[in-house]
Parts: structure tokens; C-alpha cells; sequence
């Protein structure tokens, strides 16, 4: 039982500078072994020394042009007025590019202003210099100079450098190759994802680290996943530092939970440097030495170990080969919202960002370390130091770039509701322009007007209901948007409606079987679209909201609705069609309402809005949407309304 | 003989913009196959459809956090004052980091928060929130739901977000296969460098295009080498367009020579959509379709092959994966030399960068389209359109950088007079920091010490001698950097002599053989420090310049002059001991002289400045030049003077 096990705590938690200073001491002096290998297989490979040319570039005196080799001299007193002649064979010998120049002569004519005289004769109109056209020895490499410095990364151009002064081998450092030992009774392959049981978890870190190890240039073994079972770990992380790898990682068994055996393991074994690092995700790394190779204990959660290892791995791969890591892409932007940050943490925060108004604003999205989408979704990172309680909206922020920086004009951020339609349009957007991103970050429909108004999103998704007039959005636009000019622009009607479970055992009808003693209601946040929506709907059946159990628990996303009743949690949850889809759940429909995309006139020109719209109105679009089921998209791209700020336009 | 061959001409050329508007058109719409491979083997593939996420994730509720699972509701009144107990295995159930939640738990406990009492009971002294510390179904990926859009380019967190979500398999595009064929009778493969004939030319093109090949995410094949014959190069491209490659190179026979087929052929065979583009390097580039495969003929020499390739080749292999090639790095800077330029030409001008005195300098270095030195020198790339006539010195340019643009600011600028031990310096500072990069130009020492003045370098390498006095470079630096603080620093006294064949078979024994009527002489241009020297030791001699035939005959660079008398164009030249050491003179002393580095107070600080110094001063240093023949490192190091800009200071 947990409670009886002996708990490590962290010996000493280091600062992230702090770590990172005794780590690159006790390993910047390491190196992977040098190779000798073939030049032209040596693309991006690294120099072990300097390389000096073997032979002289051009070997030889050659023609730089085709026409006729010359003695300069002879030919010194031509000119418009003297043309002169020489003889073909004797005084002027034929050369196409390339060819060696004949013993006499050091200097080429063009073809181009030689004129043929008869069979045997050339006439000349103006003087050649000496050398002239001609590509003289070594002019391009001297034989012992040297081509190529050490510690420099071969280019393609260098390989043909190597190649043309006859270097035809070359020493270089070998890939670094990084023995990744994946630990953990609860993991399961991810070729057997399909049947993995409640506490079960999908072994996917190997993967995202042996993908890292390839970008910094390595070679990395996925050793076979090993229980948590202190013997067994020993073997592995023994037999894994007796192999040829440079470095090994072991994922996880970081952290200072009861079944974390690593940090014992590696100072078992040889030297346990950090354990611990204040920052945020990728605490609990470990870093370590056994028999002279680093041994790094990465954290489980997915982000934490891909933050671990670009802190830790990243630069040690590097400099295995004499490399300092690459500086990471940013870009400077304004903070949109307000992220706290704990003091003495260093903590990296994602986020999405984009041009908005002239102005490069940088959204914080999720902040989970399980959350492996959250890195797939986010533009960007930032970092809070460990001296910062966070960062408010408006400050400046250095964004290192997860995308390519050309894209950032082309990212179109999108605020407020969530709907299965706009990763439809995100991948519309795609497949039509690859370099146009549609970010998004799900806030709730209110919470997308409020970002419009502040200028931090090019368009929000909205489904808010007015109870007095049935109407959507307007009312709300009215009121959030006033001096801020809007399009309007209808997305699709969707249903919403009651999610029970397969089969409704409970025989749930409608909003009026919600009252029943037997039914368990769950329900959404107030003043989320669908929230107003469903208490509209109880209102106009005159059903009173206190008479329903579980009225009073909230969820913020249809998809947390639907899990609770897949799980049993809830008999009944107010959802969108879609979410009943994607778990299997049986849908009551209750109402159709309207979700438009509420776009600033300020947004406008961007080719990227413009081919949105263009898609939205699109046939194709609308059929994609269609057959996700529940939405109407007989008018998707229809206008509904211009707001010029005071009053809408006719 | 070549003036009898039939000479193609250009049929119409074409501008940059407009062949690249060509060539777009007709190859947009071509994508490679899609192929079905395993997700974990998918990096940086491109996704050829949207991807669902087929499992959710979590797909359990389970502990975030070790400690007690409870029920929210049966915690609520715990507090200080009041602290609850619970019962292990009733209401409190022991629970690990990823285990599932019981059946009728809602939340965690901390195990931190917790007191044991006794083996069965527990004590809280806070409530649970319902889902505190646990990861709900679906939290980070809902099933159905889409996961990565099509047109995307897979990160490794990417194939982890795949994995975890249980997408085994993915459809990605097919990597462009590239079938690379090298023409030319006078090619000789790399592997027979050492035997190359004059006249014959070795092959390396194809491994550079192949090395940029591989940049773009393709595959390559490089096919063997075929001689300029009609019938054999027809049968050679029609093979080439018949295998699988989706795309075909012919290098070379692309310019308007007389043996230069490929246009007939890929006419003959196809069609050319664009013959000649008005850029330079690489304006004789065809562009053509075989079969519906693009066929692009690419120039032959080097630096015009690889502009091509990225012209033309680049994006192509982007946009049959459905991508944007990437937009390359820049950097703005202010351009150092005025460089002339043709008119109607786009030119591509390599550059050396580096921040001088807080300012961004571009200096152009050698042109030559068959230097393929020039781009392993290069930091970058300027374009001048063709509707300008070159570039103004002090006017911003846009540079598209060949380096790390965090190597700028550690990139030494060097321009002056080139010495071997320059290159022992600059692997020097590169072995001790691989960021460190010294990009020199050599244009003799006094143009040096005009850069200098001009805040155009960090420093400058010179070897003027003063006639009047015998000493070096003083009295230079009083004449040309007036109001410019300096420190003079030795970097090595090397020999200077007459460069003879071996064996010496004229019997020069010094200068004043040189009059001897038998004797030709290769000179150095006016103003070089050889030059100066030269004269100098004439007039100790009392040899008079113009009794010595050749006098009249200049050349710019030692190596020049080495392979004037290796060629045996003349019977002697001056020059320093490494050039006659490089291919294999005989060499007779004639002068010890001074060359020191000439550096602005202003150049410091700078680490890369210090580390220079460092290493100056260094055994090691001295060691590998002294092993270069004709240096007495003795002194290097050693400053020799500092100028205050107005007076040396003692």
C-alpha cells in the first residue's frame, strides 16, 4: 500500500541555471569518438579537424569561355579601326569552356567577337588582356590551404568544396547515439493502444525523445519498456550504460513518487548530479554519471520530458560533437492575457500567437505537463523566470518559436467558443495555403468578444443566445463590441441536445424527464452559449431549474459533458451532436441555434481571412461539415450582419 | 573544330520572376504518391490528409497526483478546525500518479495533505474540490476529434500526440525522388580526382545537389556520369524520366555552347518552358516537362548550379508535398564596397557579415560563378534586381544568411592581406568555440587599413613596409588612421623570396640574377606589401627595376605568382615560403618581414576579439605555424605599438 512505501524527496532542488551550470561542467569535455568517412556521405556532419585541400582547383589553365585561345600580346594594336587576323591553328586555337589552354597562349576571345575569315582565319576588333576568361591554376583552391576549419557542420556546398580538391575521406565525430529506456509497470507499447485498461498508459515519450535525438544530429536505440521493479531496473539501466551509447536517458521514474527507483539507481551506479530543477514542466529530472556517460532520468509526463530534454539533452548532444546548440527562433509579442507563475519556478508557458492589429499578441493555451496536444497546438513558449510571480497583459514577452517564423503574418488567432467545425476549416485553410494556421484557444463565446474588443484575436466563435429576442450574438455584440466595427458571418447552425447513454437505459424523452428522482443531470458553466441555451429551453418548457439533481454541477466543454455520462457520472448533459458522435452517446435533440464567426473589420485585408471566408462559402466545406452530423450549412458564409460600431447596417 | 558546330542561342530569356511564374504554374498542381507508412517512422513527413485521433486520452480517470482518491462530496467541512477522518479502502483509497480512480471517487488527495492515523484511518484537514488532481477522460485528446491537420510537416512532439491518441498508421506524401544526371566528356568521377588530366574536370556537382536534395526532404539518385554524345545523353534522360523519380536534373549542358544538347533533347523529348533566365550565377537554366515530370537542366559550373537548384529546384520538391519552401534567414546590413551589377540581371552576390561597431557590414567577396570556394566563405547572400545597377557603398541591403544568424555577432570580420596562418587562426577560434567564425576578405594590406578606417572590419592583417625607416606598418597607420585608436599586434615574421622550379634549373641564386637576359619575372601588383618589398630589396641590391624582364608582368595573390612559375610562364616570382611549400617550388630567401594585426581599439570588447588574442599568444598556435615552414612565431602575440590616433603612446 502507498502509504507504507518509503517516499524519496528531492535531495536539493537546483535552479534551472544552477543545473545546468554543473551539467555542462562535468560534460563539455566529452566527445563521441572521431570517424573517418567518406566525403560525399559527410552532409552535416561535423569536423573533427581542419580539412586541407588535396589538389589545386582548377588543375590546370582552362578556358572560362568558349572561343579561341590567344597569346595576349599578339593581339595587343587591334581595335575598331586595325582589326587584325590570326591564324587558326597557329595564333588563335579553338577552346569551348573547360578545355586547357594551349601551351602559348593566356588568353580566350569570346566566340561572340571573333568574326570568321574563310576557313583559316579569325579577325579580332579588340586587344585581349593577358588571363583574360581563362580560369587560371588553383584559383579556386590551392593544394595545402585549408578548405574547411574543425568543430564546422558540412554544407552541401562544402561536401562539393571537399570533393573538387580531391578530399575524397574525412574525419568527423560520430553521431551521438542515446540508448532511450522507457520504465514503468503501467506502460503499454503503443501498438497495443487499442487494448489498454484503465491505468494503463500508452508509451509514446520513446518516440517524441528518439525523434529529438535525430534533430540534434544522433542516432538513438528504443530499448524495450521495463516494469518498475528495482532489479529489473538496475539490469536495464546497467546493460544500457554497458552498450555503445554515449548518453542514456530513462523515462521516467523522476519524480519523487514511491515507485521512482532512478535517482537511486544512477547514484547505485555512478553519481547522481541534480535531482530536481526548479522549473516547470520537467522538475523532476535527473542528471547523472555512471561509468563517465551521462545518464539522464527524464520525467513522465510528456511535456515535462520533452522540456527536460531540450534543457539537458539538447546542448549535450551538441556539444558530443564540439557544437554549441543552436539559438532557438523568437519573436518579440505582446502578452494577451494575465499568467501567474509561481515564485522560484522557472516555468515555460505555451502559447499561440499572431498579428493582430499590426501587433504580434501571444496568447498562453494550456498549461498541463500531460497534455501532449498542448505542444502540438502551440505557436510558441515562453519563459517566466524564477524571480517573476507571472506576466500581465500588455507586457512584452520573448516568444521561442515552435512554427517557422515566416508563418507568424499567416497565423490567424481565433478566440472564444470551440466547434468540431473550425478544425475542419483549420484544415481547410491548410490544405489549400500549408503556410496559413488557423491558432485557436477556447474561452467560451463571451470570452471571444472580450479578446476582440482588446485587439488580440482576428476572429472569435460565438453561439450566444439573446433570451428576449431568440436572436444570436447581436445583442451580445451590442453590448462587448460597441466602437469596434464587426462582420457578422454564420459558420452553421448545429443542434444541440441531451446526451444519454447508449441504448438511454434511464428512457430519458426530454427536458421535462430531467426532473425525475432517477436522473442525474450535469451541467455546463454559466454564461457558456450552451448554458444560456439550456436554461432558455427550461424556461420555454417552464421546467424549474432547482427540481433537477445536479443542475449545480459544471463542466466547461461539451466533451467533459459527454465523458460524464459515458462514465455513469451523469444520466443526462446538454451537448452538441458531435460530442455524443465521438463517445458513442445517444442524442435528444433540444434546439438548433446559430454559431457565426464574429470577425473585426479591422481584421481585413489578410489573405489568410480572405481565403477563410472563401472556404466557409465554399461547396466542398459545407459537404465535409454536413457529414460530421447535426449541423445545417444551407447558409455557411452568409453575411448576417454589419456592425459599424454604433449600429447595424441595413 | 568549334567554329564549324552549330551554336544554340538563348530562344528568348527570361526573367527571374517570370520563369519562376512559368514554372509554378505548370508544376503546382504535382504532388508525389501518398503512402500509408507507421506513424512512429513519420518524422518530418508531410501529413496528406486531416488525422483523427482514434482513442481519447486519457482514456481512464486517473490519479494526477499520488495520494488518496475520495468522493468531493464526503470531504466538504474538512478544515483546520474541524479536521475529517477517513476510512482506507471505504471513503479513502490509496492511489498512485496514473492509476485509475475507483468507481466512486471524484478526486485526489495529496499524499502530502494527508496524516496517517493508525493502519486504517486517515486525516484531512481540507476538502476536495470534485476532479481535483485527476486527469479526466479525454483531457488532452478526444476521440474523433482531429488531431494534426493534412499539409503538415510532423515534429516529434507531433508523432507522440499520434501515438498516444492510438493512430498507428498515417498518410503522408511520398518523399520526391530526385534522379541527378551529370553530362560532360570532360567529367571525371571524384574518386579519380588524383588522376585528372587537364582538361578534365571533376564531378561533384551531383553531391552537392544531391546533399540539397536531401534538405528538401527528398531522395536522390545520382546516376552515372554521360559524355556529350547526342544518342547517348537521349537515351541517358529519356531513362532518367522513366524510373521512378519524380523529378529529373541534367547538369550540365544547359548554357548555349556548342556541345550543350539537353534543351534539344528535353524539346526533342518534351517540352522547354524556359530556356536562359536573366540571373546571375545560373542564368543558363532550362526548364522543361518530360511525360508530365519536370525536367530542369542546370548550369555547370558550381556556385551557378547551386542557384539554380534553389531557384527552381527547391521550391518544387516543397510543393509536391503540398508545401511553401521555407523563407530563409535574413538579416539587414549596410553594404561595405560599392559592387557594380548588370543591368536586366538579377545578381546573387555572396557576402561576409559582421556587426562592426554596433553595425551590420556586408562585404562582397569573389563572384566567380566557378568558385565554389566562394560559398563555403560566404556568410550570405545579397540580390540585386535587375533594375538596379549595383549597390552604393553605406546603403542597406538585405542579406539571406548561409550561417546560424546567431553566429553574426561572434563572426570576426577581417580584411587586409591574406596570410596562411589566418586560416590557423580561424580553426583555431573555431576548435575553442564552434560559434566563433572569422570571415576574412583579402584585398591587400592597405585596403585593409581603408576598411578599418571606414569601421568596415575588427581588423586588419598587414605587411606594409617603410622604405624610409625599414620598419612595418607605422608609418602607414599614422598616414591612413588618423583619429582611429589602434593596437598593433604581431601575429608572425615570415620569409618572403623568389619562388623558383624545382630544382632550381635556371641557377637563380638571388635578386640580382634576375637581370640575367635568360631570367623571366612575375610581379605583384603596385601597393601590395610584396610589391613594396620587393622594390625595397632591389634598391638595397642596386638592381634596377627595368632591367628585368617580366618587371611589367603583375599578379594579385602569392599563389598567383607560385603558379606562374610552376607553369613555367616565368623562372621566378617573390612571394612567401607557403605558397612555394604548396606546390612544391623551390624557394630562395630573400627578406624576413612583419605581419601583424592591425585592430581598433574598438573592436574590444568582444570575446571573440580576446579569445583571438588568447590563442595568438598560445603555444599550440605557435606550434602549428612555426610546423608551416618560413614563420618565426617568437614573438607572436607581442604588441607592437599602440596608437592613440594622434601619437604612439610609449
Amino acid at each position: 500500500m502507498a502509504q507504507k512505501r518509503k517516499r524519496n524527496v528531492y535531495l536539493k532542488m537546483q535552479t534551472l541555471d544552477g543545473a545546468l551550470k554543473v551539467w555542462s561542467e562535468r560534460t563539455c569535455g566529452l566527445r563521441t569518438p572521431v570517424e573517418n568517412i567518406e566525403a560525399a556521405r559527410a552532409l552535416h556532419r561535423i569536423t573533427a579537424g581542419p580539412v586541407v585541400a588535396a589538389r589545386s582547383v582548377p588543375h590546370y589553365h582552362g578556358a572560362a569561355m568558349d572561343g579561341f585561345a590567344v597569346r595576349a600580346e599578339q593581339t595587343f594594336g587591334a581595335g575598331d579601326v586595325h582589326p587584325m587576323r590570326l591564324v587558326v591553328g597557329e595564333t588563335a586555337f579553338p577552346v569551348d569552356t573547360g578545355d586547357p589552354l594551349p601551351e602559348e597562349a593566356n588568353a580566350v576571345i569570346m566566340i561572340e567577337q571573333v568574326e570568321m575569315v574563310g576557313e583559316r582565319e579569325v579577325e579580332i576588333r579588340a586587344a585581349a588582356f593577358p588571363w583574360q576568361h581563362v580560369r587560371k591554376v588553383g584559383e579556386d583552391i590551392v593544394a595545402g590551404e585549408m578548405l574547411i576549419p574543425q568543430h564546422h557542420r558540412l554544407r552541401p556546398s562544402d561536401i562539393g568544396a571537399l570533393l573538387a580538391a580531391g578530399v575524397l575521406r574525412i574525419s568527423v565525430f560520430a553521431r551521438p547515439r542515446v540508448s532511450i529506456q522507457p520504465t514503468g509497470t503501467e506502460l503499454v507499447p503503443a501498438e497495443r493502444a487499442a487494448e489498454a485498461a484503465p491505468g494503463e498508459i500508452i508509451e509514446f515519450n520513446g518516440t517524441v525523445l528518439a525523434g529529438m535525438v535525430t534533430e540534434c544530429g544522433g542516432e538513438s536505440v528504443l530499448r524495450e519498456i521495463v516494469a518498475d521493479d528495482y532489479e529489473s531496473l538496475v539490469k536495464a539501466i546497467a546493460g544500457a550504460v554497458a552498450s555503445d551509447a554515449d548518453v542514456v536517458i530513462v523515462n521516467a521514474g523522476s519524480s519523487a513518487g514511491s515507485e521512482d527507483f532512478t535517482s537511486s539507481i544512477i547514484g547505485e551506479l555512478g553519481e547522481v548530479l541534480v535531482h530536481g530543477v526548479a522549473m516547470m514542466p520537467g522538475k523532476p529530472v535527473i542528471l547523472g554519471i555512471i561509468s563517465g556517460k551521462p545518464v539522464i532520468g527524464v520525467p513522465g509526463y510528456p511535456v515535462s520530458a520533452i522540456m527536460a530534454f531540450e534543457q539537458f539533452v539538447v546542448p549535450l548532444l551538441h556539444s558530443l560533437q564540439a557544437l554549441h546548440a543552436p539559438s532557438f527562433e523568437t519573436a518579440e509579442a505582446t502578452m494577451g492575457r494575465k499568467t501567474p507563475s509561481k515564485l522560484g519556478l522557472e516555468e515555460f508557458v505555451r502559447v499561440i500567437v499572431g498579428r493582430v492589429r499590426g501587433e504580434m499578441i501571444a496568447m498562453p493555451i494550456q498549461r498541463g505537463a500531460g497534455l501532449i496536444t498542448s505542444l502540438v497546438r502551440a505557436d510558441g513558449m515562453i519563459r517566466i523566470p524564477q524571480e517573476q510571480e507571472g506576466v500581465e497583459v500588455g507586457e512584452k514577452v520573448m516568444v521561442r518559436l515552435l512554427r517557422p517564423k515566416g508563418q507568424l503574418d499567416r497565423t490567424l488567432i481565433m478566440i472564444g467558443s470551440h466547434d468540431n467545425t473550425i478544425d475542419v476549416l483549420a484544415n481547410e485553410l491548410k490544405r489549400r495555403d500549408s503556410r496559413i494556421h488557423l491558432s485557436s484557444s477556447n474561452v467560451g463565446s463571451l470570452g471571444g468578444l472580450v479578446a476582440l474588443r482588446r485587439g488580440q484575436a482576428h476572429l472569435a466563435g460565438s453561439h450566444l443566445l439573446s433570451t428576449e429576442t431568440g436572436e444570436y450574438n447581436f445583442s451580445y455584440i451590442e453590448q462587448y463590441l460597441r466602437g469596434v466595427p464587426i462582420r457578422v458571418v454564420q459558420l452553421a447552425k448545429r443542434q444541440q441536445g441531451l446526451l444519454v447513454r447508449p441504448g438511454n437505459p434511464k428512457d430519458i424523452r426530454g427536458i421535462e424527464d430531467l426532473v425525475r428522482p432517477d436522473v442525474s443531470f450535469i451541467n455546463r458553466q454559466a454564461g457558456s452559449g450552451t448554458r444560456i441555451l439550456f436554461d432558455y429551453s427550461l424556461a420555454q418548457s417552464f421546467v424549474e431549474p432547482g427540481s433537477i439533481r445536479g443542475y449545480d454541477q459544471e463542466e466547461f466543454t461539451h466533451m467533459a459533458v459527454a465523458v460524464n455520462v459515458l462514465s455513469g457520472r451523469a444520466d443526462a448533459g446538454m451537448a452538441i451532436y458531435a460530442s455524443a458522435k465521438a463517445l458513442g452517446l445517444d442524442f435528444l435533440p433540444v434546439a438548433e441555434e446559430r454559431y457565426d464567426l464574429v470577425i473585426p473589420e479591422s481584421s481585413f485585408p489578410n489573405p489568410g481571412m480572405d481565403l477563410l471566408l472563401e472556404i466557409i462559402a465554399s461547396e466542398s466545406f459545407r459537404e465535409v461539415v454536413k457529414s460530421l452530423g447535426g449541423y445545417d450549412v444551407s447558409a455557411s458564409g452568409t453575411v448576417v450582419g454589419r456592425w459599424n460600431g454604433e449600429e447595424w447596417l441595413a
